[in-house]
């Protein structure tokens, strides 16, 4: 397909829609951002780049970080992460506590922030430094310079009373193994990586590839990738995951940096990047590019 | 592919779990079904039927109605039953009131209880007689004789009481339109539907050709074809939607008859069924089959 | 003491807030109720009464009514009513469904809507009629003719969509002995019942005389009317039990009718009545006048 | 009243309880207590004090401190208070987050350890170290040297991750003034005050003399002394407030370290130690003890 004019045109829909969200504003360093930004990159299965707007800009990954610590926690530990945390959708807003207490400290899925600190955590005892885990792949897969943005990452710290809550709550349940400063200290720096569109939209290519890395090593069983692909679908954009789903059709991890990767089974991975959001947190013109995308390719899932 | 063949490897994959699930056991009418039988049938979107085991064989949908109640719904009716009912996964079990107090009476989906109620309010409303509409539906797609199982519907009703509640919970909001005696008689009525793996294969077959019935007449335009494939995928299995979407991979509903049907988008339709049930409600030997299939083919939407 | 002086007073004193509240305005024979409706009695524990205001003629008892099911339920079945309904405040509104969920359909406490069901449903199978039980026992201690209103009966059941599903969810749990539209009746039955300020301070003596009713008979033992009084206090006001405790400090049951029926230990039992109601569904000008009289008085059990 | 015999009764009628309890053992130096200890004591309006058993032997009065650090903040920071917490029974387990979240970070009572927290934190902001305000009135009142335990204080703090989780949870809702470690440092350090029954008996006496102190002064308005006993009795004794006001009648605060003080309005305060603990964290013996001597005397407030 000629993906460098269907991406071309996927802007021209989404632009109408860029000053339509609300750029985060809970730190500083995120209310900075410029609601009329917008980059949108496909990665091809074969590692082909194709890009428009400011798809070379980085930007605050925030929670497709999600992602990759999902992935790598399974890469090298295995399906034992399941017993800490479920693998449904959370039917509440993303940083609730309440189903976690019903539910006995056990998060519904890795990517409600509760699920995402029990698998830093996990991580972090696999490799003794959950975050520098994360960037050493997505510069493996990327072939940029990836780092923390440390300003980002001391101001969530700073805001972060949730996170913490959630962390203490988590270990009253026994569910941490590290000592809840670090793991959220190692939650707040991958969140608070930089990276492009295009960066991410080659990281998530083995993805696409059924779980097979850029340089045509295995990282997850083709079972596995299928998991992470589910719970994508169903649990990747906050409580919007029906909607999504609905309009775009294909798995997603949004953050609220206003990035989204999204994974075209077989095809390639795509990443689009614009900071206003809608009140789930998720990019506005983002979602309106992909669901422009997929209309016109009929390359959804459905 | 060589559908007949795939099917029959599919079942024979499913035999070691006939007897490990539970048959729903709160009405005597469903108590007495048989934990060995199964069937499944696949339906092409060009109306070929290919199928094993008991196939041909009626059993109650059950939930599985749900699905036509839907579609009948928006097809009749348009966007407006949104406003009642939600889009998103429930993240909680099937008849939990909790979830409706919270959220003033708009159910999170139109597969919870009830969601399905509110639907099943709307379809009356729009027709005169929501539990016929379904029937006519069914026999028009399948061209077989349908007809409600009395004894099932009668028998549901004398054990409905969390029913009852949710009703009248609904209506203490103003989400009912009819009455709600009436209400709960309709939706009684379709869930006892007796048809076949074969007539639900064939009348699911519109959701394959992303909205066209099998007379080649639209029944939903394309966008609300992919809408009702995203509302099964993402909540069409009670609280197991993210472990059906891992191990399927399919748009799908199931019942507690033991029924699931299953979307292929662009191949067909597919409906699997045997009694015995896994905690969540899903049928143990029919979820085996499906993945079996969906692993043997590599048809996941994944 | 003077008590025809004290209680004048407190009138006085509530004067200034009979335009303050909301008459409830559900259905429409509560919504004619006259705002700046008051009357108060007070009877002694010697049958002694004193009377300001309207304190004669009859209003609509509504939850007040959950008193007397409770003490005749207690006096005629005994303790184990304790384990169909819980004797802990509820924290939450009077009819919220979730609390019930959560702890399996035993409702926390006798005086929220899902307790008094279960109350009316125990002291309906004792006594073959419920209603007429609380009636006769009106009669009885009051010497005035007591009957129910049938007009508020029939639609307060009209309007009763949240009662019958907090029935139906009841019995869902097998916590209903009768059937659910028996229970309903009887319940709008009693609940509709008309009495005077004068009737039901003199009904409410038993419980300032320690469980002895008005002719000497023992209808409580002191340790049970002991119990009631503590119910009264913890749960007796809806979700102000804590405000009315310090307000008032005494043991107390409203209604939305506008009564409240309070207990001075070992003095007598006093009834004010105004039908402006606060946000929690208790009489604002009853609320100040018994808040007046404490205060003169000092007979506050703190 | 012969007081003294009465206590002697009452502990006599206590000791086959002393073994019913389970010991708190959720941090070894608490886990140590003895479950055969007992001692009770009660101080008159006078000042008179009776005591039997270890009535003088200090242990762990950890809730029972939430008593003084909520008159201590009303007296010096007034009504204000209320703002921040309610005054209502919360209907839950004492440490749940649940409620919270749903009334947006204010907590129910000044009892529950959210309300504590918050209380807690008011008390640092009006003096500056509210551990030792909370230590120098135990000293004035009870004439006795009275320090935290700083072992207790450590260990708790250590093993409080509920609590962290909650002083976080109350900072994401703006309902904290001081840093949350500062809080927790001096909720911790108030909570692990070693005192006897005697001393606590003392220092409960202006709760009997509605709110004037051992040298005259006086600390509460009257109606404040009358709102405090109010929350007592509603929420004082965790999720068994409704039982303890039946069994014992009286307004009282208990703690995991197997105290329990009580208020007898006009007559004294009376203070019961004995470190099993029944199911709700109340002392077994304790209650029984309380219970047995109401019952003799006839000064329950019902």
């Amino acid at each position: 397909m000629p993906y460098q004019r269907l991406i071309a045109d996927a802007m021209a829909a989404a632009v109408p829609h860029l000053h339509r969200g609300r750029v985060a504003d809970y730190i500083p360093a995120l209310a900075a951002a410029d609601p009329s930004s917008f980059g949108m990159a496909l990665a091809t299965v074969d590692g082909e780049v194709h890009g428009v707007g400011d798809f070379e800009r980085a930007f605050s990954i925030q929670s497709i970080s999600k992602l990759f610590t999902l992935t790598l926690t399974l890469a090298l530990g295995g399906d034992g992460l399941w017993e800490r945390v479920g693998r449904e959708p959370s039917g509440t807003p993303f940083n609730s506590l309440v189903q976690l207490e019903f539910e006995d400290g056990v998060p519904r899925n890795p990517f409600i922030n509760a699920g995402a600190l029990v698998v830093t955590d996990r991580l972090h005892s696999l490799t003794g430094d959950a975050a520098e885990t994360v960037r050493e792949f997505l510069r493996a897969e990327s072939g940029a310079v990836i780092g923390t943005d440390a300003e980002v990452a001391v101001s969530e710290a700073g805001h972060g009373h949730r996170n913490s809550a959630l962390a203490h709550f988590l270990a009253s349940y026994g569910n941490l193994e590290n000592p809840v400063a670090t793991v959220l200290d190692h939650y707040y720096a991958h969140c608070a990586i930089a990276a492009s569109c295009r960066d991410l939209a080659l990281a998530g290519g083995f993805l696409a590839r059924h779980g097979v890395r850029a340089d045509g090593t295995r990282l997850l069983t083709r079972s596995e990738a299928k998991r992470v692909n589910a719970v994508m679908l169903t649990c990747g954009t906050y409580d919007a995951a029906g909607e999504f789903a609905y309009r775009v059709g294909l798995p997603g991890k949004s953050g609220v940096g206003g990035g989204i990767l999204a994974v075209l089974p077989g095809v390639g991975a795509i990443c689009v990047w614009s900071p206003g959001l809608d009140a789930q947190g998720n990019s506005v013109a983002g979602v309106a590019a992909l669901d422009a995308f997929t209309t016109a390719t009929g390359l959804s899932v459905f």
